[in-house]
């Protein structure tokens, strides 16, 4: 073990001097010239700062970590270096290689961060972020729409084509978000500034997506949210996180959210808001929420009184699916949502014309999702407020079911008329502006109510939009039937 | 009167005792527990540190109130806490209900503030924005609009007919910035922490729209702007706040001042200016203006000379009328809006052929807005360029209005031919369309040269979509007459 | 001389006495007053600190001027004032005038900046942003396109036709980016507030587009990046000054680093990074990149080795050019690009099926190019994940320009079968929508790759839009046919 001034490293960031391990000290002599940019962000970090030990000695509610005694191989009384995090569970690491004499895995993975934080991973495992990428390729349906999206078009005879599918695209759009299946294809030679070195080849590589499949066979990416190599919890709870995936024009909660109340003060007064406190105290740390503060953040009141319980199961506060279905319906019980499968058989937890399938929440679980979601907002706002507004939301999620209702209908009449093909529906242009119908307007009118930033529900994808694109189905009907 | 050391309540935010009211005491006592963050966000307030005697003592350009003498129910020896603002003209108040005793509304109005704050309510009475519920409801061609636009449709036989129209819709769309009419429809029970409370059922609640017609007649809400509960003059001063209604792609204003160097600078320098003096002082506070800065705030340069009187009209300053009507015209001269006819009968401030309504500010009182505007812009920009960019805003509002004629009249062609049906100018695809060209980008190019972001006038809803319009629109057109 | 405690001008920003020339002691007196703007906002500019001498003194990394030793007619005692700069070159200046006595140039040019900044404009020559006006005007295919889409159209007996092209559209679109050429037409008198005084007249002006002439025969404005009056390199190094110009929906860079992992880190922890220090110094100064940092700016690591040189020619670590062509192509070799002519004689730089024309950079240069720009990708990532990141968008390059050229192919059927007119490429329907297909969908999908941030790829313009947007052009073209 070194005990080294750690202030030498980093000029004035620092003030206390910090064990770390002989490992991590061989990784920071050279990566601290090979790639800078990831030693100072490291330094920056709490890990860089703090052993399991005294991370140990806080208080349950100030806790960053949730095994109660230290039975892991990293020492109680180092900080948390390179090492230490890309030398877990080397056995299960396909990515694992052999890297100037020590055993090191490119991918840091869920299971290597439970070795410290356990209670988190549990959490997230099992819902439908950690089943984001099974969720595409496992349905049918939803597959189907990726690929038919994706696929690379020709024009023979001037009739279009597909003329293959393909991946890198898929990668590079849902799997973006949703995660990639990250495999090792051998090794190979790179050029590096101490010459050549050998590298296991990850294919389908860089990716952060939520439901990303690692060379351990464990899923999710921590970093989709806490990004390398500073694991902020600052940078999680602020609504640029989930804004990267959770945007217009599909899932549009953080553009909502920007232009609602909430998010012109978070704007506006963002600095004398406190982003990294655990807990996180209501009314003194932030005067209004994030995504982070309503979905899954630990937030107590002043005197410590817990008023909703930490979690990264990022639904379980959630009774009603607002986006990426044809219609509003209860959450589904288990995150594996591939397993759904409707009243007609296909794999969507409701029927073209609205009718639940098997395997959703029911009402006393939406009730109680609802009392905690509601015990949130009334840190801030009056019950009558609080139901009135819950109000809203059931109200407008039946207003838009029928406005997608309405465009089903007119394209169920172009497939009776053969005027399009059922066989996919994702390939033609009524049928694309049928998936415009839920996808975009439908899912943007229910966000602008859930979280109030009305112009989505007005011009931006909003009823101007629903209505509209019911006009051009129609006269696209009128136009391919000859009428 | 309690005299309490406020730092208790606080922590580190406050340094001096402040005397509050018995009845204010009361409300704390319930509502730091279960309401935490409404009494925190009232705490970072200046009426949590400010009496009347206080505010009054200041020189008359820096003062925060309008009054000159108390003569109010609230003692001027105390801070401004909940119950002296929630407990206003309670004879005029239909939710005004006994709240353990205490006889308490619920919605603090315009009103209600005036007993501090005249000047400002006086300023704002009558004004466009007084008028934004009004000028909906009773405007019969924008009443169409709302209605047609968020309405309920079904299909039919195959054909879009209008099933129901829909209160909520409305009332989260348009009335969502414009305000909807806050009622009281009888009492209803609550489940509260301290168990179940009678409290005024309020409909159409909650809205923060800045034309609410409120449960005491009245008209406004102060906190559109200035929000709950901190009442803040640095969130009304940041764009973001402008951003919650005006924004594309129908009021693009809060988009192209992102875009456009002043919007840059202010992104960019933010954290090194002051947005809560009074004055505001320019160079000095802000290096570039917000919405706040040009269209109503007091600016004075360093050594006090007055630049622009504070005002909440706030087109007062505006000599044209670039969005939400199908051409650009002069202001309109009352702010009921919905009072024009025009020369065909229609509630519109022009013909569909361009000719002026009466009604409208004359050419002095058009000079007199564009000498204020051009003294503000002065501040910063030379005198020759200040006039060269007037004058272009002029000729574009000239271009912009010409793309719609061109629309207009393709739309009128359809209606002669009978493709598409005169009665309901809204319900249509060709109709639609027409709808777009002005309301999004005819708006957005008035607004790209009038606040310089020249996106909006380009690519984004700009030339390149009113140009491909006029295809559209075309191209149906002789679809649907089967040429 | 004056030496003047500079802090009676400011109150508490200056602390120093700094000497400044009786010319710009003038411009101060009467400024100060009738344009506080300006003189506050280069007060707080280094311009108003230091010195030619001071800034001489600094080690070559830290310096800020590209001079070695001063030869030109500003002293090296005094700070830069008003008069230091609006006075160079005098005889190259249409736009010079009498002002009080004094020879004053009303547009301070690059030629101007160059007597301290030789080596920044040096680089800027010839760039493609230096020729951004030449390149629209000079270029008969691109000058169709300004011109066709912001010309005024009329409906006569039922058809769309140009009434006259517009100036003041140009002006406002694209050249408000691209640059004007502004010119001096005479001399006119404006009132001010020390009465008329006679000034040059500007045409096409106000304007800051990046290749601007000038009205002393330059091109460029250096105030595109670094705005009037404190020419800021924090404001240029941040990504909103370049997003003004590259955003959505035609060159959406700053979009997609909004909704990038680099972009979220940005927001969210921008305040604890360095903006102004010079060299920049990766990791230490800031954490993630701007803009700035990859294309442009010096960038050395703690230990002051040089990661990449300072270039303003913005595409010289770029080897692929991604946006506002119809396929991606390799960076043509002369900023220049009006001089390109593709194999069937049109000024653009591949033909319609995809050849590359001459004149653009050979493969040695492309490698070069990827050199530099992967060298400082690795200052954060590993060389494993930045060749990566290199083989993706190479890719996803390829299946952009597939999929452009399955519209391309839509369209010339189009052609052949006479539905629309080839004569002008720009001024249909199907016309528009192939437009579409590569100025904002394709390059959406490139960029989303290339910077991370997938939805562009995706439902934002992206493969959702793209793939229908094939369908759209296929049913047009039935419907046209009468198929």
């Amino acid at each position: 073990m070194i005990l080294l001034p750690v202030m030498f490293l980093t000029g004035l960031s620092f003030v206390t001097e910090q064990p770390y391990s002989d490992e991590t000290q061989a990784c920071i002599d050279c990566h601290s010239t090979i790639t800078p940019g990831i030693v100072k962000d490291w330094e920056k970090s709490l890990h860089s700062k703090t052993t399991i030990n005294d991370a140990l000695k806080k208080e349950m509610l100030a806790r960053r970590i949730s095994i109660t005694e230290n039975n892991s191989n990293v020492s109680g009384e180092i900080i948390i270096g390179c090492y230490e995090c890309h030398s877990q569970n080397i056995e299960l690491h396909a990515d694992n290689f052999d890297h100037f004499g020590y055993q090191i895995n490119v991918v840091v993975s869920p299971k290597d961060c439970a070795v410290c934080h356990p209670t988190e991973v549990e959490q997230y495992t099992g819902t439908k972020k950690f089943h984001a990428n099974d969720n595409l390729t496992k349905n049918p349906t939803y597959h189907a729409l990726v690929k038919t999206t994706t696929a690379i078009k020709d024009v023979v005879d001037g009739e279009i084509e597909i003329s293959r599918e393909s991946e890198i695209n898929a990668n590079e759009t849902c799997y973006a978000c949703h995660g990639t299946e990250v495999k090792v294809d051998g090794m190979r030679i790179i050029e590096s500034d101490l010459g050549e070195i050998e590298v296991p080849n990850l294919t389908n590589w860089p990716n952060q997506g939520v439901g990303r499949i690692n060379p351990d066979g464990s899923r999710g990416a921590c970093t989709s949210c806490h990004p390398r190599h500073s694991f902020s919890i600052e940078v999680a709870r602020k609504p640029y996180t989930c804004g990267q995936c959770h945007l217009e024009p599909d899932v549009p909660a953080y553009n909502v959210y920007k232009e609602s109340k909430h998010g012109n003060i978070f704007e506006s007064k963002k600095s004398e808001m406190t982003f990294d406190s655990v807990p996180w105290v209501v009314g003194k740390d932030f005067k209004v929420p994030t995504c982070a503060s309503c979905h899954n953040s630990l937030i107590t009141d002043e005197n410590g009184v817990v008023v909703s319980e930490r979690t990264h199961n990022f639904s379980s506060r959630i009774w009603v699916r607002i986006f990426g279905l044809i219609y509003s319906h209860p959450q589904i019980a288990k995150g594996s949502t591939y397993e759904i499968v409707n009243q007609d058989g296909l794999g969507l937890p409701t029927t073209f014309d609205g009718r639940l399938a098997d395997g959703l929440i029911d009402e006393t679980e939406q009730k109680n999702r609802k009392d905690i979601m509601s015990g949130l907002c009334k840190s801030c706002h009056s019950s009558s407020w609080v139901s009135s507004q819950l109000s809203k939301i059931e109200k407008v999620n039946k207003e838009a079911d029928d406005i997608v209702a309405a465009a089903t209908k007119l394209m169920l009449h172009a497939w009776e008329m053969r005027i399009e093909n059922s066989e996919n529906p994702f390939d033609e242009n009524i049928e694309n502006l049928w998936v415009k119908q839920w996808l975009f307007y439908a899912n943007s009118i229910r966000y602008a109510t859930a979280m109030m930033g009305p112009d989505y529900a007005a011009f931006k994808n909003g009823w101007t939009e629903a209505s509209h694109n019911l006009q051009k189905m129609n006269d696209l009907i009128k136009q391919k039937s000859n009428k």
